[in-house]
């Protein structure tokens, strides 16, 4: 299989904030953004793999600001790294402003995917080759975030964890 | 104020297809994809215009072929043209198949917003200028439907309706 | 088939306008109102040809005026003229004032659908008959406006739509 | 206040039962129809008292047979009796065939509002004259049901509910 | 089958009350209550049944008060009695104030469900054996209650209700 | 402010997978799951504080295997740590089978939340005190969790993470 750049799985969800999306306090409820993300993070996860996937967990979702009722809300997915079977897809979400066309970053977060056969087993993926700045460095912390996945789920010893480890040196 | 070229309001939703969004045999509900070409035709009302926008009419929505259950849509939309208070937003939707990467044409819709205050009152918003070749038929066609649409409101008599009567000679 | 009157495929939709209907003004949602029209639609498309029935085209809606959060919505809908496998519906938009039981017209649409067989093959239908004089002026520009679309479909050429090219005479 | 015959409250909902409405073996999801009852009945005790409405009890709601997705459901809805500042709407629902045309009943529903101002404190509102034959059975079974209502909620004392002793008599 | 205590079938739903919950003078939509009523008492009746369960009937649902936009709603269910293929099912519910921790009953309700099969047949279900003095009392009511349901529909004299009749004498 | 249990943030949603929560190959969607983690893990956080809050950070979902439509959800949330203005909720979810009454985890999950006055400002919160076995180990890890948290957000240097250093020495 070709390995494919991240922005082979761009992928850009732009969606008004009514009021079914907010909380009591007129600001978009966090269960819902976390919801469109899962939906963009799927599709950017079926454009990198040709392939059905399934979430397979939810990392780093860091909520930055409120987002007002009304917003124009902005959901950027793209795959940052695969592995075997997996992919990292990293998301970034911004709003505008309408009257002086500002963006401002509210939100942040990875989800991973498993790429699956119909009978549910894991198949294998393209590799990702990162092309800007920013995708290098979400490639290479991709390897970090997933040793410490392993090892919190008592998969990977740390010792053996050597990119994790380096940052502690 | 500045013109500005249809690209400058170009809004993109990619959404996926899931259950709640179909009807009884297993294909999108139409009312669901008006529903989501209303709220990108909004949004890039708003970006052209950079005012609150309200729906004042929606015209030549084509259903060309079903959308399966599961599909990834992708709605996009542009301003086509502005007239003085009101503008003309292009839609065109497509499905993509994950395995094959093909992209499908499913829909075309024309809905025209008006900008408004805080008030509702009608406010002046920025002319288009087209750039690319469809932009500009679209633009041109633009006046005749609005035309059309006067005739059939009773607001134009057909004599004066000068771009449409061109088409009949 | 034996001819049907418009009335035979009346059909009325009542309902109220929830916080979940609403856009970001507290008004109702131009989508939600395009998703209730359609619904309603396709039960008098239903009614009027015994057939499953598919959303081919949606035309002519016209928003008159905003509708604001708690009203009571009324969606009347009916097959205005049948073609050999397809139907104009025409929709009736009202709200009432509870208080003065006033009723105020807020919206008009034309949806067309086709009947299909259980492949998404076009069966026919029965003919329409209209009765009042609203029922016979709706139906006559029925032709006017299938000759337009089919123009703008580029399948019929504008010196054969004889009933279009009469208004410009 | 002029009394007012059931049938100026009469309410029509008529909606398709679309996948989002039902339950995992494809039938209408039971909560679903409460809440298009509640919302038909709310709208008849406001057309009846011409007043804001909030919902008091719900009793005798039977659910005849399961109702299939893409069924025509139609929700009817007429004031059956007023009391002071209460009123009782009594509801039928039926689904029909499209093919054979045949209507078949499958629920049936008494609910109760309370007309209030602004504040929430009840208001008076006008009587009701039943004029069918079906209407005057329901007026008067009114009755005995709020006397059951007010004896099972501790208000009314078994010995002074006439109406309702009468039926064991 | 061995029977069951009602707390073996207690199914406590939490959740919160959202904007696209409410009605719009921003209390919970009395519709939205009933739907999440009839899924908590599904499951205890499935808890009970360790069957598929089908809504038969709902009777008795007291409104006692608002409940305003922002609550926590806690909605619990528990069988109060089984007959040999129906069982009843009691909800109770609650809001309670986060800054002074207090409970507040807002509504109770009584909903009847049927254990069926795959085909729809009713099946038969194990017997339930009060503990608690409310249960007791629960459990003792649903006789009456059963009795004059059955009197509703005309499938059962009222002189042979022995126990409803009990109260009136 | 006195210390509390996690025991008292408590938070239990029991609910049925229906249609409308699934995705496209008939099992809950990931996103309506984290959803409704989010409405339960708020409501823990509520009872814990006492005070409004807002949703901080998502971390350490693990979908462990696919949740069929049709199934009994339940979700347990409970306040694990409190640190000066900010919470930790630990989140289990598990399915039941009716007929067997086996229970089976399928998620787990950890959400952040900030107390917050009325002005979005950080207020102070009570300290937990763990009381079983898994609340410990829980609590212990919570700390670990925070500093590399900080590291990835730059606000704390790895040195300094002493917690967090330990399990690499």
């Amino acid at each position: 299989m070709k390995p494919k750049p991240p922005n082979a799985s761009k992928t850009v969800m732009t969606d008004l904030v009514l009021p079914s999306d907010t909380n009591h306090i007129n600001n978009l409820f966090g269960g819902e953004l976390l919801a469109r993300m899962d939906r963009a993070a799927c599709i950017s996860a079926e454009r990198h793999s040709q392939q059905i996937v399934a979430t397979a967990s939810v990392n780093h979702v860091h909520f930055r600001k409120p987002v007002p009722l009304g917003s124009v809300l902005t959901v950027e997915a793209k795959v940052s790294r695969a592995f075997t079977t997996s992919m990292e897809v990293f998301l970034d979400v911004w709003i505008e402003n309408i009257k002086s066309k500002k963006r401002e970053k509210v939100n942040e977060a990875i989800y991973t995917f498993v790429a699956v056969n119909k009978d549910g087993q894991p198949v294998k993926i393209p590799a990702i080759y990162p092309e800007t700045e920013v995708e290098k460095m979400r490639y290479e912390g991709a390897l970090r975030r997933r040793q410490l996945s392993l090892i919190l789920a008592g998969k990977l010893k740390p010792e053996d964890a050597s990119e994790l480890k380096a940052i502690f040196d």
